[in-house]
């Protein structure tokens, strides 16, 4: 954590043994272990998953005392049901650094008078994580609404084409929107840092422009 | 033409010399000619350049008489300048085989309310092109707010990833807009014959629903 | 269904208990729901499982009453068993809105004999979905001896090259037989709605053309 | 020339100098030249200018004697204009060898009739070289139509998703009649040379089955 | 079998109900099962499982009578063990036919000196099959040394930059060694169909060359 | 710019016709053109010609009345010579929007010292912009070293795997140091618009978390 | 072994039966397996599971008498606990050859201090073999340290851009420090075996330089 | 050179005046100028004109004095004229730092003869640089037969699927035969200064094994 990030391990391709390995090394240090799935979770040692604050949507888990955020944070929007372990990732990471995180979810641009209700909401946090499926279309439709930093986050769902979020990913890059900014596939933890860093120097300084 | 096509002939890799035969062969049967370029029409035989109806912007030409179209056809929406090469093969297409077409441009999705001042009027066609290159955002907000049928014309403007037009095609595909329907990458012929087997269907059928 | 398209429920990436969650908030609204398996389907709460019409070869279910469709709709062409799935799912599609569509299967282009012995019939319908795998010959087939809308709907059979569809969708797209649309790989719920855009519009129309 | 075939130099990414010491050393042994278009050609050393037979559509140069071919060959099936180079280039390199070749051009899928009136004869030859660009179907309506030895050659004809030529490969592999065998893009001289291993074989035996 | 190609069914992505239809369907009509594994075989009706003559190696099976094969036909050239599935639907393939072969394997170009040992034996086949994964350079060397026809089938063994075949593939078509011709990776279903259109046409005609 | 962000015009793809019609329509709007090379300025009308502020290395042009920036910015590091471009496009649109940027060259991760020497002057600056091509390697050392936002823009510089700049499009986004984000390939217009949406939020904020 | 390489045995895609065969076959010639993982080792012949000197982590065994190495070799150097599967076969192909590897773990880029703490360490040895996964930034850090040569083994860790380890290894391809060699994803037995060759090279000369 | 390589720059994004203004800053220091064809050459100012020793084959400079090279150095292997620029490139890397190396051209595997012949003489030398476009079958059977190191440098010679190198890259990644390590496409540089690694840890070292 020396640039103000938190102490992330990525389970995905850990085996269980290399985790108690880690989390006994960790001894009190606080960890926020990602990929982390119920099932690999429940072949941890019985210390260790007991110990665990684990949310099964986003498998994510917490290692030490973590309080309930209270600094200011990020919106983040997105399409719809399955976009949600994305969207908790990043929030779960949010909160693991005391940051408060708003989500508005169901406002696909397919349904566009859905995001048109909530725009203004959406409009008054200093940060946006937008996270977003399929084609994506998402991301160029709230940038051109909002005048803060979007952060997008494409995400793997969908099948065809679509399959495995690149799809998405293009079309954060080469959106006619300007100003977007993305992060890999399905990292929504890395949104989360990124809007850390973001929300980190606002705090750090007395308005530099 | 068995089909209610118009006949064309796709000049791209075709030389001069073979392009000068085609069209001595064609006599007096009536010719669209598209991916024909100023460079290219101006090294064909005189005689085939002087007969010719060239438009430059398309790259497209008539060969043989066409009158002003009268039939109703479908509206052809794109996002801004760069797509109108795109826009005109499939005006052009359409007038070539009798039908009008309407150009709403300038409503990138990057600035909606352009976009929305216009939705009514698009929503009076029977059918919709819509022609846009980087994202492709564009596809997803029209689909999902138009009832008639989409075509999407992917365009190949753009760098980095939007290089070649493969992501505002995979953005239509796998739009979260519902029935959307694609063609190749910049085939604004395409489109405008698709719309001709629509149009051409309606006008023969008493409304068979 | 704003848009005249109906409400569907993409259940291929959401858990079962988000499923249920669906269910019960739709209330006596009817509901599509596609890419549910049978597995799925044995994993939601008992009472949506009971009040669901699934039909497994398709991965589809009603939720809500549907009646037997009684509208004139498209043909549905395929080559063979394995494209039933996504054959079904249009079918399936249609009948939800109340749509009658005719299968004519067997018909792949290795065997030309088979598709000209019913090529009159397939000419009568107002649409016609082509579904194929492998290389989707079977599109610039149907397109070049049929005058109505073709919708392609490429399909992830296949093993090699053939790998998830892609070379039959780029078969449709770049196809030589012109005028042919194409919708995501195994998307048969998509071609299905890009029909009824076009039947909606035949039917409200009188005659635009 | 070890195993029959005949001795070629692929000029293409050889400089004008290099060339010219290939054909030096070369004396008198006979060499076809491929890929060495007419810019090229005139870039050679006077001497070579003169002592080779050119042919531009193909880009092919024979270098020594080579006598009018008297030794029955393939037919070779195109569906139009632009595939012509390659099918030359494959006639050239027959001729090279002694081998006529017949050519039935103008057969695209789109007008199925046009291939329908000239099957029969297609039928009568010993190996069918298919050349197409764009989608390829014209590889597995041939192969279901002939029994002999039919090899693909996909041409780079096209734009969008037909650009350089993968998906008309991709088709001749994936395809739906089976026994089809394809070379590279474009390689209108192995086509060739894969015939001459059939038909050197072919006079080599007394009927081997 | 119109064209003298075994009448085959691909059962990769069909349900055993589909497969049983099928062989209900066939009824006293020989057919040759491919990727037929063993797992879904035993999902089969107990008749059909009884009466299939089954090789799991090569996941094919018959239904109906097959005799001994007794006509000649091609040498199959592997590098080893990997490969052996592939070779044996080959192999099987053309058993079906009524067509003998033989296998040539642990033959691979890093082990070169075990090649030379066979290639008198192989030269003297008036058709060869070469089947290789990894990066499939057994191709040109193959092709090198031997005259006769050359049909490559890449396999999809290998990870990395191997994973799924397309690097034995492309060697194959890309090849310095000229006229070999390549089927779809894993096929050697269509390698040994491609051979028996040679051999078929060899054995019907006297020597056209 | 109605999100305060500068009002562009992308000229890659449009003709000196088509931006002589956006500039007469501007009249004394301010307008940032990107993507103008020498050559396509030389063939605007005069009276842009002269009018405008261009700057060849970056492709660029002020059209109206720009001032000298006074409000602080990012800094932007980058590799070497051949990044310049990708650098000065950022640039000039920071001062375009009033901001003032320094810019920190050859820094390339091959001698690291050369980083090493300037990390502190780089740690001073409210957001980071990493400029690099070839294999990316910049953005994740920069990134472990700085705890504000860092905004990655790949270069298209490079050959093999290099080319077109996916390589380090994708080093950027699969990046173990964490909360990078990442623009389009060559996009320093679009990083410098993610700066000003940061930056514009830090302005008008008294410090949100 | 005739090059000096051990003689190994890749069993990914071998059957049990098929590697009890070649263990079978090869009597008290020592061979190396790899890719052999617990699941398949349990599935093999008792005498065979018996006999094998095997490690999980790896998926390696050593086949007949392995002494414990004495001969120096490389530093493998990686980034974090997801690459020691890839390390330890590295460091097993070179146990099994009689070399002893140092390993130095956990110098990932982004906390580039640790690095910096045991360069001098690595500096002091003949060959280094990097091991990186996600976006390998670690090869060129380590390149441009390091005098001796350096063999890059890019790793499949990862997801989103990462997934398969395509972009490891661009990175080690394209990578701004020069001299750099990349072996194939995943292969730590052919880093071994490439550091063999230049370990045995050494050995053999008095000094060639 | 802190590590013991040439200090090379590679000219090929690079304008005219920034390669001036390199040579100015440069005063005396030696330096290797790579991607430098005779068009750039020609609009260098002249007094650095004058100054080089260019070598238009490689397109490749030396700015200061270089001696006539007398170390021992690699053997590189090729099988054509068109990668005769790439070995150049790899020769006068090796040149500039005091190398020798010798070509042994014209042994592509089409003709394995003449590689057999020349076997011996490759093995003496103390490592392989093999350069092969196409398929690259050459790296495996050089691999095959040799115990030195073998640095394979992919070319981007070729057309269809050999487009770009990719082909051969990947053949020397994925080859059979074992310890082959790689290079970027057309990096003939890259592999001298891997040679360069290799053959200076000899020259210091004695014999580490
Ligand atoms: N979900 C995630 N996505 C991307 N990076 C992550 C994720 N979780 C942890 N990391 C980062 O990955 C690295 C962890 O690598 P490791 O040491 O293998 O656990 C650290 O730099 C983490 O900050
Ligand atoms: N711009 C175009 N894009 C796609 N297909 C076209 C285009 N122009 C003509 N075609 C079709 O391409 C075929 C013409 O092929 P050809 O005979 O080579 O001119 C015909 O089927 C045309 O209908
Ligand atoms: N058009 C072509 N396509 C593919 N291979 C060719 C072609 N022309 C010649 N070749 C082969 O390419 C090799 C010639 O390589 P080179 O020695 O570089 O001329 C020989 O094996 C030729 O048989
Ligand atoms: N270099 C650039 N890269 C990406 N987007 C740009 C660039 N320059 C301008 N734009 C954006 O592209 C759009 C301009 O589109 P157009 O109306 O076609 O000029 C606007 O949204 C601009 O903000
Ligand atoms: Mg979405
Ligand atoms: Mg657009
Ligand atoms: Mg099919
Ligand atoms: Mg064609
Ligand atoms: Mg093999
Ligand atoms: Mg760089
Ligand atoms: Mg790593
Ligand atoms: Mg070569």
């Amino acid at each position: 954590a020396r640039i103000g990030i938190p102490e992330a391990v990525l389970c995905g391709s850990k085996s269980p043994a290399q985790i108690d390995a880690i989390l006994d090394a960790a001894d009190d240090r606080r960890l926020l272990l990602t990929r982390l799935d119920a099932d690999k979770l429940s072949r941890l040692a019985a210390r260790h998953r007991a110990a665990l604050d684990h949310d099964p949507l986003s498998a994510t888990a917490f290692h030490g005392a973590v309080e309930a955020p209270t600094l200011p944070g990020p919106c983040i929007v997105c399409a719809g049901t399955s976009d949600m372990p994305v969207v908790r990732e990043a929030a779960r990471t949010l909160a693991f650094s005391g940051r408060c995180s708003t989500v508005v979810a169901d406002v696909g641009v397919a349904g566009l008078w859905r995001l048109m209700r909530r725009i203004d909401e959406i409009r008054a946090f200093p940060v946006v994580i937008a996270v977003a499926g399929m084609e994506g279309a998402l991301f160029s439709v709230i940038a051109g609404l909002v005048a803060a930093p979007v952060i997008a986050v494409p995400v793997s769902v969908g099948y065809g084409v679509a399959t495995g979020g690149t799809t998405a990913l293009h079309s954060a890059l080469a959106s006619c929107a300007t100003g977007i900014t993305a992060v890999n596939i399905d990292n929504g933890f890395g949104a989360a840092c990124a809007a850390l860093r973001i929300l980190n120097r606002m705090a750090a300084s007395d308005a530099p422009g």
